[in-house]
């Protein structure tokens, strides 16, 4: 990560701003406790969109970090499960989330201030 | 994280894709490193533009992550620095950015098969 302008950086960069991107995050830990079926993560993630939650799963798909099982019933069954990629990037995921977690109130505090001496700054 | 309709949750999610932005993860990193001047920071993420690292250092000091402090020399001189809190992101953010350069070759593979897959599964 020290040389942005390298190939592999730039690859790592994009991958985590995928990895960061919230619906991500939130799928990640949703399966992370088991196999889903779309509509389960639907109900589970209420604030995802249809067409977020389509694309969010076909990208980790792709990456590797999700499998999707087709189960040839009427109408046919589809399950999403972790792979043991996906497994391996829920402990980075889960100190990120902490991060968030513990330092959540220190973070508002810090945009109120922000907020009040810019609008100061503003008026003056 | 259980619920993302909880305001926390949601909170943390926003948080989490703002922190996950690839922008923010080059400029925590290269703030890692000592305070750095607007000119610097730019030099060191040249993939960067102007109007970015712009919006990521006020996004990054609004939420108490980075401090700036301006000299005032002629033309004034405008130091970046990471924040005790700014430090504390540095280790979830490396654990994450160490996950992504350990696996980026897996997902590499895991795209090429997806790709190769979906454009036969096109062509038949």
């Amino acid at each position: 990560m020290k040389d942005p302008s390298n190939p592999v950086c730039r690859t790592i960069s994009t991958l985590l701003s995928r990895i960061g991107d919230k619906w991500t995050v939130l799928v990640v830990q949703t399966l992370g406790a088991g196999p889903r079926r779309f509509n389960e993560l639907r109900r589970e993630i209420p604030s995802v969109s249809q067409r977020m939650l389509t694309l969010t799963l076909r990208n980790l798909e792709r990456d590797g970090l999700v499998s999707r099982t087709v189960t040839p019933t009427i109408p046919p069954r589809v399950d999403y499960e972790l792979t043991e990629l996906g497994h391996s990037l829920e402990k980075p995921i889960c100190g990120l989330a902490t991060w968030a977690l513990e330092n959540v109130d220190s973070i508002h505090q810090a945009q109120a201030r922000f907020d009040t001496e810019h609008d100061k700054a503003a008026a003056a």
